[in-house]
């Protein structure tokens, strides 16, 4: 199956756009946890297991599982076989290198991990795209406008009058030629996002920076999602796997995705 | 000892700009070496015995060991753990996100696998990149210019009538604050090679694409080294470690890596 349609899929069956991030980080998680063999899938399949019929992704950010060296890489590859298979897996990695380098990078990611979607960034263009876009079922979501202040050294930066991230909407546009392109926006900027949806039409848009980082949920659904209403992938991380510390966080990191859910589905269109 | 001392010392005592790069591949290691319990360790380890005297770095590039999953993560951390300790190790990795993922991917090169030096994107901007400056004794090597066809979609693209890279090499002087930015420039582009190395002055330059990418040896050298000579790191990976694929590979690799040495430090400045 196509990853746009097990996104549609269970943004259906699920009644969401809420993709959860998996941040999980040993200095944050509940400290009982710690006593287990692999704390770090512990917590994260305790998330999984409340939040599966709450999501439409769920995000493993890699450097978290990376930083823990080898059994951190063991705690991620558990986790993603983990995932229920109806659940697309979006692998947040930033990769990008040139070609015969990218090629291996999309091997780990989909060979290895099974992701099905990873997010890689353009700085080296197209040709460090394409070995990912080989891979037809599977999805690219390029890095476009990104959430955090340093977006303003390049991504805002005018090329022939428009910013370098319009450029950037445009060849994602180009390169979709199998369909398995997306779109990183980050919540941050809702005018960009409605003028890069208008730029983009149907793709994909990965969102994150509702959470801790303060983008505005309202603006973000209206101007991130397609005319249906669908078709963005809405992240929060810290904001839903710590909002408890203690034994109760699982029901606690239920509670908060239920919350966003609503709240994301209260300004969709119908 | 700050990367750069470091990286001066082994130019020095090796006599060597040249850069080895470990992009060791599974499917194009000799044959034989694929009994051994962890092939890709045995043919790293063989390179490094054969060649650690003719180096200023090697340069594992992280994906070929991910794409071989949890086994090439340790096969990578050996690698690390065995490259002489006066030898600096870049780890290839385009890392770069937001400040606290970033943090993370920077205690995985630093802390976990014990890198000298990591290169990262810069389209994230500065708070993407100042976590690994964090590492006052570390070096990371910040793409400006890349060796692939893909640096002209967006790279060459004009920013107030002059390229990205341009401003990208401007903003890299800039954030070098604690002495311990590089940058990465492909060989394929000699003349913007020059003007990005009088606008960065004495950064070290990373320098990709002279081999199977066939960058020009002679006007690389002229125009990446500084006014001594010195602080570029000439890489070549193909064309050293898979000089043959027989018994006699380390031995092959070995008089490609001293005939490229050679031949670079005959177009060096004195």
């Amino acid at each position: 199956m196509r990853f746009i349609e097990k996104l549609l899929d269970i943004t259906k069956k699920n009644n969401s756009l809420l993709c959860v991030g998996l941040d999980t980080d040993t200095e944050k998680i509940p400290e009982f946890l710690l006593k287990e063999n692999d704390p770090i899938f512990s917590f994260n399949k305790s998330i999984i297991d409340a939040t599966s019929d709450l999501v439409c992704a769920y995000k493993p950010n890699l450097a978290f599982y990376e930083a823990q060296g080898l059994k951190g890489w063991e705690s991620l590859k558990k986790t993603c076989e983990y995932i229920p298979k109806h659940i697309p897996i979006i692998l947040d990695a930033k990769r990008g290198d040139i070609g015969n380098t990218s090629r291996m990078y999309a091997k780990a990611i989909f060979d290895d991990l099974k992701g099905d979607a990873v997010t890689v960034s353009p700085y080296l263009g197209e040709d460090s795209i394409s070995p990912f876009l080989a891979y037809e079922d599977k999805c690219a979501f390029i890095l476009c406008l990104t959430s955090n202040k340093g977006a303003e050294d390049f991504q805002l930066q005018k090329i022939d009058n428009r910013p370098l991230y319009e450029l950037v909407a445009e060849k994602i546009l180009q390169w979709n030629e199998k369909g398995n392109c997306g779109l990183v926006v980050g919540a941050t900027y809702p005018e960009q996002l409605k003028k890069i949806r208008e730029i983009v039409g149907k793709l994909p848009i990965l969102i994150p920076g509702i959470g801790a980082q303060k983008g505005d949920v309202e603006k973000t659904i209206k101007y991130g999602t397609d005319d249906q209403g669908n078709l963005a992938a809405i992240n929060s991380s810290r904001g839903i796997i710590y909002a408890s510390s203690e034994k109760d966080f699982a029901d606690a990191a239920r509670a908060k995705a239920k919350e966003l859910r609503d709240t994301i589905n209260s300004f969709r269109k119908k």
